[in-house]
């Protein structure tokens, strides 16, 4: 059967904490029932340059220890960089924000996104401070 | 010329070596033939964390060679690591898919993706295992 | 308002410079204003494998510098690789081609890309070269 096209958009907010990383994959979902969603793509933006979205393990926590540990690591803040007018921590957010995703489109299936088991949806706070951010979603498919 | 709206999800199951490449091009477009699919977008969502999906060369086997050192080098089995407790090849696995992608979404133009000459689809797998991995295909567009 | 399907694609040439940043968001709201756009979603392919897609912050230009400071220590060019042939920057090309993006899907909201204040959609040229890049842009969503 052939479903009209339906599309629909709105803007979440996250209150982080200093290098962490925050799961959003309940907050999704229950955005996805309460706009009807059953088939489509949800794509994902977060609107900011100093964090960023990936897909990851949701069960061990030290996963995600060792996740922000590389990251230091691959972007660390005790070196020189030109850009360094807004804190140590700001040059390393943007590396680490080029290493990881600013978007991502996750396919919906019976609606909700059809992710493996082991599998959640983070926005990881590269800077250390406490933020407000935002993260722009986009559902396009058929809905009830 | 105004078609209508289509779109179709399938899952696709791939067989893998340890620590290795492997070019999906061919099967998602013979996918993309199967469902008729004209123009649109194609996502890719693959359903793990210690495997990821990338666009790269397609041609010289050594690129791919280089691409599992440096990923090697980046995530290195021989480190401490707070997870450990799924063998030394796992939390290097979530490392490379983290810097790599878990989605992809790939115009459709003709009915293939329009990749450039030398561009290829692949999952890579990370674990220093034969395993079944699954991606979820989604395509949203025109068709027949 | 149910709106009916819309898409469109086109290809989208870009002239670079060798080792750079080139911003192209005014290009692509342009082209978005062109195909009177208003809601949907931008998906946009580099048809290549030494060249990339970020979303990085568009102010202040030593970010960029730092930006491929940190991509050539990634990637190196003074180091032996097995794929050579095609001159010392090719491959450490296909590795920061694959820690950063061949693919971007950006939600549009009221015809534009609904990007933070402080965010630029640049295509990365990892080449020494000048080099003519071809990017796919696709789409789909309302318009006018």
């Amino acid at each position: 059967m052939q479903h009209s096209f339906f599309q629909k958009t709105d803007l979440m907010q996250v209150a982080t904490s200093p290098y962490s990383f925050h799961m959003i994959t309940a907050e999704l979902d229950h955005w996805l029932r309460d706009i009807g969603a059953v088939e489509g793509l949800l794509t994902l933006l977060v609107k900011h340059t100093s964090a960023s979205l990936t897909i990851q393990e949701n069960a061990d926590p030290t996963v995600r220890d060792d996740l922000l540990t590389i990251l230091n690591e691959l972007a660390p803040e005790d070196r020189d960089y030109k850009h360094n007018m807004e804190g140590p921590d700001d040059m390393p957010a943007h590396i680490k924000t080029m290493l990881t995703n600013s978007t991502l489109s996750i396919p919906v299936i019976e609606g909700k996104m059809d992710l493996g088991t082991w599998q959640g949806v983070y926005l990881i706070e590269h800077r250390a401070h406490r933020m407000n951010r935002f993260i722009r979603l986009f559902y396009a498919g058929t809905n009830e």
